[in-house]
């Protein structure tokens, strides 16, 4: 049985909170922590036997405590996971990991070095949705991969901290690194802010890899429909996941063309393939249950989670990429030294 | 009457002469032109009173033809048409204008100093849907514009000679330039190929202006799925123009933010505004036989058409810095100083 | 302060207790009641307040209550509804009112002789789009009605002691009584069993009116997609309503036909009107929160509710009449007359 | 070779004409007759070569043709049809066959007797998608068949001479008569007319079988929105055939309850499976061009065509069935005895 105590009761929290309770047979929610009264409050209605709290320390340093899950504002992460990390708990964090690349470098090694269990929270990947797609990608079914697009657009909510590519792009980026199996090389994004004195509000993001592959992903806070669209191209198949379906989320498309002919590159014939769509059943339990039973295995085992450190780093070097090449109207960055300077302390 | 000789019967040719055909009250067809001869059978066939030829020097250069209409590949385009102005023809050009930005501007020039119309084939401009999006724009009932977002992809069919940027952006920077009222600056586009030894066949195109206004434009000729789908926000209502549906094309959104609240900016509010959404009942004429009525009314009075030789060469443009981005990874490139060496000779 | 009581916490009874507490300044919920000892204990842990109890007639008959919301199978609403209007409490009963008419008509009548509120819970009737097709309806804004069409179609659930009449087109029937403001006075209704033993899983119900007003519902338990769709002509506009939606649920249309020309009938033209479409804002609080407010204003201004016992009465008839066509392929049953034998006593 | 007369060049007569000349290897087309002067100069124009005449003896009665093709209203079918079988001419009639039974059964009759071939338009038994779904019940992929319900509405075309059904259900019900398999037995059908003097613009017709079969359909001139959608329901996977999808216009769904236990059959357990779904690579070739062959072939083989006369006369049974329950408000009209009195003479 883990002791788990959750820190943040906002948004996000009381998903979390509810899952844990809904998995007794692996954890037992020990405590919970906000530092907003109203919100302890409701938390308190709603589960009276959980010991309520606005002093994150207390939850950090409890010693019945084995785990600690963080759902705060991205800024709080690295420091509230170091000090977890530090006080030997496990640690599930929120999405994006942290705030810059050097911070989730620091959390990774120093996870590994306390062997404790640090994850992310990209529930997407848990969806039937996303590891559908995962497999058809696995198994070759899709063949090579030509290109990754993804639409996430929808009117608010407008974010006081991030730009719509830490808010939005971070789900399609997390998406992206579980399904394609390879990881971008450079990156090129654009973007614009509407609103005086806000980070951006609609950017595109297009990601280059050593292959053809070429993946891109937009995001609009401002538009006037809410869109979730992810096409995944490749030699042999084509899949559109679309979110917004209430069912049929996946569709595969037998669709393609071939080339033949001479050896005479221009002279090769291009012939198109279109055969049916089969849009498979899906597992349709909730994502974050899964998550939190990978959470529970991963620290028994004492093995990697599925959305590891690792995994959440990779993504905020994508991230921090972006907002680079963003503000430098579409330059290509180098994701691998997409490294911002370091100014953190501890 | 205009005598009108139309050189090309491949593609698009046929839906010229038709049109040109169904408006005998300002054309007469004299001749048609194309060097395949089954193509001339069919046109003969179709229209027996017609003089057919596959001497396009015939065409040009006849005494009983006023104006020419050019449906050939591209790469003829700026020679076609600049010996029918040289033999005192008025001229309409299928779009892309021509192949390179210098080109076009010859012709434009060329065009003014023999005082013939040139006009560019922009058929999407005289669609009802685009149409009414350039009347909400125009007459401030969007607000100020904040993007224009476009997706223009399907399955094939893969051009020979030039890149998916000038043969489906082509359209959406039409529909832009006519819609917008204001010309982009800079343009940064990304791309790739999936079959060797051609030129890309999917692209990203991000347009930046003097205001804060954005444009993107998705194009691929290796989608599942059709669509064809244009988002335009403006500070008081949003666009969505979805060339798909059979009816209700335009939808206009009454949608937006509101930003209230102190002067530091930091600490504004920001509120949404959702209102009734309208499908404006639109006019579902012919576009192309709208164009043809422009054709005659400009040669007749004199003046401009409404896609005139400079429409045409701010589209070549753009198509020319979205390919030289494109080959840059996503350089942004000055609009103004896309042009490339000369090498033409006439 | 109304104090209630909720019998019955299966499908839909937690939706109640929910919103009666989410109502505190009109009511306490008082006591909860299940037959299931499983069912009381997940309510215990929820709503650790309040009274549980397995014992029906302690909660009819409690001294501290004031209202009775009755959420059991349909056999058992008359029974319960008449035990508590006895006791002196008003009623608040899950759609459909009750199994016959008669047993409606007496549940009237006594909770008119008992002076106590009666009201039936019509849920879809407090919704933002069934409120605004009323509107259009009762301001004149479709015209004449011409015809109310409505499918409710899906997979599952196969009810164990009703046909798909009662299951699901009471909801349409509900829906319509409200919309409408005529009343069928004859119905046409057709259907049939697939599974042995089993009463009707499809079946289709025409209703007839005074005037020309058609109305028809379609509804199946066996259908692979899920439609929720409701047309509704008139002679100025017309409106769709989409339930399946996530928005834009309601979609009316300025298109009909004009009848213009001489005397003789035969000779008039019929033109056709195809003007702007347009998608109303709706009212998007939850219908159940709405409906326990009208309950309480009902109980506390001593008035009918908006969807009183008449409004259950008249559903009745017609679910009734319904069946009883279907028995018979499609015969035409009276609404009036469709009674059944009186085979209850109290 | 065969040569053929067209008699009608209104609506669908010019699509005759047109699948005819593109079929040269099986038909010349001899000769085109309409009563209207301006119909027959534009048929003139455009096929200069065929004999234009505005007198249906002569075509008829034409030595040098072997078929006629009959395109004209529906009154008048039994009429020319008889002539041309007298005249031993091969028989293409546009659907409905006649306008009652009897005239459709004499036809039959006589065409047997002359040893000609009768043929009816049953345009979309032709199409891809209708074959497909005839496939699927064929080959029992879809199990026994349980409903066959069909919607077809849209704004417009009020006729003249003809109620809703004639006009449109008669498409449906060729379709059901091709699918199926099996031959309904009853009708029960309901309608209103909201035009002075004209007949009904809205209708539902219910169809039974011997099996539990049973089969609906759903016209309306008055809709605001096009729908043209057919749902089969089977034991074993349903299809949602969507005719206004410009691509998948059918979907295959592995879909279904099944049900389990004891021999008591109130206290059998009822589950419910949720496949893929697939929409299959569907043959795309026009229908009219399908049907044009199967014309020629039947002539060239004597054989009976696939939507042959006795194809005709059924689906005429059950527009005639339906208009008379229609009338009688859902009076079930056994299929069979659905004859009108004789009154016409030949």
């Amino acid at each position: 049985m883990i002791k788990i105590g959750i820190v943040g009761y906002g948004y996000w929290g009381p998903n979390l909170v509810r899952n844990f309770f809904e998995v007794p047979e692996k954890f037992t929610v020990a405590a919970v922590c906000d530092m907003n009264a109203d919100r302890l409050r409701a938390a308190q209605l709603r589960y009276p036997s959980v010991r309520m709290t606005s002093d994150v320390h207390e939850i950090i340093n409890a010693p019945d405590i084995d785990a600690i899950a963080i759902a705060t504002p991205v800024s709080t992460h690295f420091d509230l996971a170091y000090r977890a990390l530090r006080a030997g708990k496990h640690v599930l964090v929120e999405k994006p990991l942290t705030s810059t690349v050097e911070q989730a470098e620091q959390l990774v090694e120093f996870a590994e070095a306390r062997r404790r269990t640090l994850m992310v929270d990209h529930t997407f990947v848990y969806t039937g949705a996303v590891r559908k797609m995962r497999e058809l990608v696995e198994t070759g079914e899709l063949g090579t991969l030509y290109y990754y697009d993804s639409v996430r657009v929808n009117l608010g909510l407008f974010q006081h901290d991030v730009d719509v590519i830490w808010d939005l792009a971070v789900h399609d980026l997390s998406i992206m690194d579980y399904v394609v199996g390879e990881h971008p090389i450079g990156v090129s994004a654009t973007g614009s802010s509407h609103i005086d004195g806000r980070a951006e509000n609609i950017a595109y993001v297009t990601m280059f890899f050593e292959s053809s592959l070429i993946a891109h992903i937009h995001v609009n806070w401002l538009a006037p429909v809410k869109v979730r669209r992810t096409m995944v191209g490749g030699s042999r198949k084509m899949v559109v996941y679309d979110d917004v379906e209430p069912s049929e989320k996946i569709k595969v498309y037998d669709k393609g063309v071939d080339v033949r002919g001479p050896e005479d590159i221009y002279r090769r014939l291009i012939s198109y393939r279109s055969g049916d769509m089969t849009a498979p059943q899906l597992d349709i339990a909730e994502a974050l249950r899964t998550e939190v039973y990978e959470f529970a295995s991963a620290i028994e085992q004492n093995r990697k989670p599925l959305t590891d450190g690792e995994a959440g780093l990779r993504v905020v070097r994508l991230l921090q990429a972006a907002t680079h090449s963003m503000k430098a109207r579409g330059r290509l960055v180098d994701v691998s030294a997409a490294k911002v300077a370091h100014d953190s302390v501890y």
